[in-house]
């Protein structure tokens, strides 16, 4: 057995790296931690998992099934594709989105393994350690995750519930200092379900213009929009602004987990030049990109799924949507985002979701938001994300996905369970006439 | 226009992150900045890339497309997987690679984005910036490209050709010291095409245990050796270094972009613990794992591709690879590297690629590898890669998957084109009679 030698290690001490430590998922450390069980004599209804496929209502189109067959039949695609995705992938997704205000070619294109490594990337080639980010509050959580994995300060700006969740700009430019690396904008907005306007959206590159931040806009749910809102790409309305614009196939195409996203490069001012290009380039090497099967059948999901598809999707959200608005705004202690007008209902709920305020002072006996949806699992085995998850407690997010029979359960479930656990506030009476 | 506040940016100024400018692959930088053009007069044969795919003539299993065809008609794999894969895909891999030696359960899987990913989430967990990992001269880029992107130091231990590419031990143990997070040991080598026996892999492990070191396997190419030698998993030979193993479908089942690997935790004196455990978990919320098609077909993957299809593989590869040695042997100036036994050939040549020494006192034109390499492309238009791309000059790798007709072609090109640069050495002149 040879001696020590000086400076190594006596003994075994394996400890994970503060990258690890500081990775930290905030739903899953709250929905982890909620050890309740549901109430054995109801089944399970989960409201609380923003995707679109596990209740089996909501399929991808045939056409979507076929081309990843024929990309497999065709052999082509098993070998490995450059880092940044084919080239003839790249250039499909550039034409699909191209347009006049913001034209986008191959080389503006950069694939990835869902839109969380483009989020990643984003945030990977635009902050160092030590810089900071501007995030939405409330807001998707990977944004949080990701940043401080890699020494990234977040800053949140308040999206404004009163004001159709549009952001505070106010606020916003206060946050902005000499170490802002970018500002992310997520429109439209997961949880909120909101669609910003033109107009609103105008006043956000105004500050990023006058700032001198670059946008990184989560595009994710591009197009999910109802019948009377419309989605404008952030990048159509501005020609100084340098934007990265994050997207995929997750949300329009029902696939979250093929894994396919992209990165969108707008840049007509040449802010991010070739180096932050080459700095893109060179993150995706670390991994190299997404599968390539979807990647082969990305031309043939782009060009044939049916415009029936994406508007038969639309309406059954729209449909479950105002079912679900409907049900939670008659239950006292409950108030739903509430529209300002018919057009608003389906401008504030988007595809996955919608937003239910709490009135606490109505139910005493809960803490908070984590402990009214813990109880709600005990008693009504009905599981609903609490907003804490996106740093705004009070409100918790109702998955509007589901089969309409199970929402219409659900909501009849959380009536019950409202009405058996709502007391009149103190000092407000009337409120109990509600 | 509001007056600009202090501290703020009073102009666009968006720089890549350091760890853009730190990621860095020195196969794209050496490949990319080659600017030879191929002889017009000859058709481009590449052997380049470690891809089995890119020339046709090694399709995967029918069974393999099979799977992923009923993995798609389910419609049970389109959404989330969680972030480490599938509890039924992870069962799948841990029963496969399961031996009494070095059990596995699916809590010892990890599923990642191919087995760059994997690796890339082992040097995560393990190291911080700062800490140094140990990596094999010659080894596979990607240890030093990941490293560096995370700040983390590389340490080069030398592999012996004298010794059928063994480790240098004694080297490898001067380098170890408190700061080293991890060895990697990558068996069988890329792109050294060697397998370690199992007395010196127990030697390997003797240094772990006594420095306190966890390793890192890549075995990408475990079970991917001719008849006549064989693979041992470093986990089956050790009881109590902690060991993370990674792999995936790339090599063994030809299908490399469809980016599905994994990682294989040894842990059996519990010295990672539930911290790097939860640690790799963490870390793999930040881009949620490989593409669901791919992960629901693993099952059959793993259970249904006939023997045939690894031992056809593995034929045609040791064919290519005797031929290919035997060609190179005869070229003046070339030394591919030598078997010193029968059976060591089969030791030597490993499926994707051999490896070739230029004897450079006889090519006085050449400065070096990269332009030994860059000016067979502009005369024969074949491409190898210089051995510089693997820290290990004055080598060529030679990769072996290509048909056998353009294998011929290939060497009898190489032979040309050394006959034409051939000099005798200065000081040696029996060498000529070669």
């Amino acid at each position: 057995m040879p001696g020590k030698v000086k400076g190594r290690k006596a003994r075994w001490s394996v400890k994970p790296s503060d990258m690890a430590n500081n990775t930290f998922n905030p739903i899953r450390a709250i929905v982890d931690s909620m050890k309740v069980k549901p109430n054995p004599d109801k089944t399970m209804i989960s409201l609380s998992i923003g995707d679109p496929t596990v209740f089996g209502n909501l399929p991808t189109d045939p056409e979507v099934t076929q081309a990843m067959k024929d990309a497999l039949d065709s052999g082509k695609y098993n070998g490995y594709a450059p880092s940044i995705g084919y080239l003839s992938s790249r250039e499909e997704v550039a034409s699909y989105y191209h347009c006049p205000e913001a034209p986008l070619e191959a080389k503006d294109v950069i694939l990835t393994s869902g839109c969380s490594q483009a989020i990643e990337l984003c945030l990977a080639v635009l902050a160092n350690p030590g810089q900071n980010i501007l995030v939405p509050r409330p807001g998707f959580s990977l944004y949080r995750t990701l940043a401080e994995s890699m020494g990234i300060e977040v800053k949140l700006y308040n999206l404004l519930p009163e004001k159709s969740w549009e952001i505070d700009l106010k606020q916003l430019e206060s946050l902005i200092d000499e170490k802002t690396a970018c500002l992310i904008v997520n429109n439209p907005s997961n949880p909120c379900g909101s669609v910003f306007s033109r107009s609103h959206l105008q006043k956000i590159l105004a500050v990023a213009a006058r700032q001198c931040v670059p946008i990184l806009a989560d595009e994710i749910y591009g197009d999910m929009v109802f019948s009377g809102s419309k989605f404008e790409p952030l990048a159509t309305l501005s020609s100084n602004v340098p934007i990265l614009s994050c997207g995929g196939l997750a949300k329009r195409w029902l696939v979250p987990g093929w894994r396919l996203g992209w990165i969108l490069i707008h840049d007509r001012r040449d802010i991010f030049g070739n180096e932050i290009r080459d700095g893109l380039v060179k993150l995706s090497q670390r991994i190299l990109g997404p599968c390539t099967i979807v990647q082969g059948a990305l031309k043939s999901i782009l060009r044939r799924t049916p415009q029936e598809f994406y508007h038969d999707t639309l309406s059954f959200l729209k449909s479950n949507a105002d079912l679900c608005y409907g049900a939670l705004a008659a239950i006292p202690g409950l108030r739903p985002v509430r529209p300002s007008g018919a057009m608003y209902l389906m401008v504030r709920m988007r595809v996955a979701a919608t937003w239910v305020e709490i009135e606490m002072e109505h139910f005493p006996e809960f803490e908070n938001d984590v402990e009214f949806t813990e109880r709600l699992v005990a008693e009504q085995s009905v599981h609903c994300l609490p907003a804490t998850c996106f740093e705004y407690p009070n409100f918790f997010r109702v998955v509007i996905t589901v089969p309409e029979v199970m929402m219409l359960e659900a909501c009849s479930r959380i009536q019950e369970f409202c009405e058996q656990h709502y007391h009149c506030a103190e000092g407000s009476p009337e409120e109990c006439d509600k």
